[in-house]
């Protein structure tokens, strides 16, 4: 994996870079859509391909472990090929999953014990065996197994849980070692920086974290509950540590403001579920605020549903029908908000890469996070 | 509205037909995807048009008007309009889902008064409103006012239902004459045929229904759970009886056999929600046979959907894939299984229409009947 930095903003630390992966290239920043099962919920491959049109997706490996499991994963020849997408995937290690989805968890040095969300059944995740999983899955992109805490979480628990994750990124690194990649392309790991809200844990783990020279890093245990002011700050803090000549990618991130901000403080790469899950629930993201479409203000609206018209469905259905597919709970309904949003998601890094580029990142922030803020 | 003949099958009654309507042609025989709540479920637009293709859709009246309700529809300009779809579009009258899903339903010489099966409310349905519904929707072709008597009903109730469905069919008319098309195309109205599973009610029918010499004749209460013989049987009857150079559309049939089998006695239009809801329970229909998605042994089958291709998700998708989103109940997974039953529908008509003008239907039927009739 190469990532080359194009620029970096005069007024801001926002940077605008490419990585090449042996599945292609991706435009930094980037926003990347949670295919968690193999599938981005209700769209079609070739709609993200050619509506959505992002540079890499991302999968669960604690979804994908448990179905449709390594197996069947490895008879297809990988993810890519299980599903028909032959860009870029990146695979989160699990743990997130395993600490909010499934049941009586155990955590010990030596893993997690748990249970399925599905079926109950016991399985155990350890840093090595996680990173054979990610070796079935075969994403390009593969993220060391860590812990991450509770968004209250104590200077104690954060701080032990932070030296647990640094130990087993050691056993990741040396287990990959000796597993090698099963599908004739590389994989790269990223390691994670942990810490919680606490600056000098922050510290000490971007300090470790970088010190291991991975292809890219990643800053985990943010957005699970803190303030969006706490989150910046501890972006901002690890951002001037990890290396500059390397990807950060930011997991689990979020609004559209907070993409933007955390892009003005250094983060290259982002995930969240937020534009399909609230899709889902009828909201729709736009540069003009937010927009819930079961409002029965829409229901006589027969305007498009964005006259931007950033991917098809935004100017073939209008306000109104969108609105009455939610009231009638029709499938479809959920299928366009998804597809709106990910494409307004993906519009949004790709403008904020074209003002990094030109120069004017600052002030078009500005004007974008004004502009977002609103309800409509 | 004009219908031309093209040609008659010599070995069979199968007719290979061309309706022209303001919204454009439609090739007989022809199937048309549900729609039934302006949206044929989990399909879009797009796909409906670029990769299914009909020239036809239908529409339910009952549930058009309880929701958006024809206030919205009328504000839109009507149904094609609302839900952007500029092919034709037939409407059902209303009567089979007031029968079928309503509750307290009363039915008088007047109409039927019903509760609606989402919130309760109590509404009244009668020749003539739900002629001033359909124009309000807007359909090319609009249904008559009729009532379906259930599968079991006896001679006595059958024949009663069916004079006043006849009686209901004059007031049809009648309003219509005084109701002007609201959109600037016109609308036909499609009379139906009751009668049950009694021959002599059928032929009375099918002679009333002849004597309106409308642009098109339907068949109503078949495949209500009558046995396929006893519905073949009245379809024969009937079919012989209508006007030999307008279109007849038998109501609601069926699986590709049932269509093929009515094809062959002259039937030239078919609607039914059985290719889009058996989808989404994970049953395909394939030229070779149904095949049951969620059955495990598909679980490692990383074939294509179905080699046929005649859909983009017929060879974009394994059948491993498939699988796996309908075990992880994923959308997807019915929106995959939607898109593929509705293209193998279409194909289906449409091989059957090149056959009936190759003069080789008959030999192709009776193969592709022995085909299909397997569990894969």
């Amino acid at each position: 994996m190469q990532f080359d930095l194009k620029t970096t903003d005069d007024k801001s630390k926002a940077r605008a870079g490419v990585i090449t992966t042996d599945h292609g290239t991706i435009e930094t920043p980037i926003f990347m859509p949670v295919g968690t099962v193999a599938t981005v919920k209700g769209v079609h491959q070739t709609e993200l391909k050619n509506e959505i049109n992002p540079d890499i997706i991302l999968g669960n490996t604690y979804h994908l472990y448990l179905r449709p499991t390594t197996t069947i994963l490895e008879g297809a020849g990988g993810l890519h090929k299980f599903m028909n997408w032959d860009r870029n995937i990146l695979t989160d290690s699990g743990g997130f999953q395993v600490y909010s989805l499934a049941a009586n968890r155990k955590i010990t040095e030596e893993g997690v014990k748990f249970k399925s969300h599905i079926d109950g059944s016991t399985h155990f995740f350890s840093p090595e065996n996680v990173m054979e999983i990610q070796r079935s899955i075969g994403a390009d992109i593969i993220m060391a197994f860590d812990e991450c805490p509770a968004a209250m979480s104590s200077y104690n628990y954060t701080k032990n849980s932070m030296d647990m994750t640094h130990r087993w990124l050691k056993r990741c690194v040396n287990h990959l070692e000796k597993v090698p990649p099963k599908y004739g392309y590389n994989q790269s790991l990223f390691p994670i920086v942990q810490g919680g809200v606490f600056r000098d844990l922050r510290k000490q783990s971007a300090e470790f974290i970088s010190s291991v020279e991975a292809d890219g890093n990643a800053i985990g245990g943010l957005s699970v509950g803190e303030p969006a002011e706490k989150m910046y700050e501890m972006t901002d803090l690890v951002c001037d540590i990890l290396p500059e000549d390397k990807p950060r990618y930011l997991m689990g991130v979020g609004t559209p403001i907070n993409i933007l901000e955390n892009i003005a403080l250094g983060v290259d790469m982002f995930d969240c579920v937020m534009p399909t899950r609230n899709a889902r629930n009828g909201m729709l993201f736009t540069a003009h605020g937010t927009i819930n479409i079961k409002n029965r203000k829409w229901a006589d609206d027969f305007s498009p549903i964005d006259e931007m018209g950033i991917t098809f469905v935004d100017t073939m259905y209008s306000k109104a029908y969108l609105r009455h597919l939610f009231a009638s709970k029709e499938m479809l309904g959920k299928q366009i908000a998804s597809i709106h949003n990910l494409g307004f998601y993906l519009w949004l890094v790709r403008e904020a890469r074209k003002h990094i580029l030109a120069g004017d990142f600052s002030e078009w922030k500005a004007k974008m996070v004004k502009q977002m803020d609103k309800r409509l």
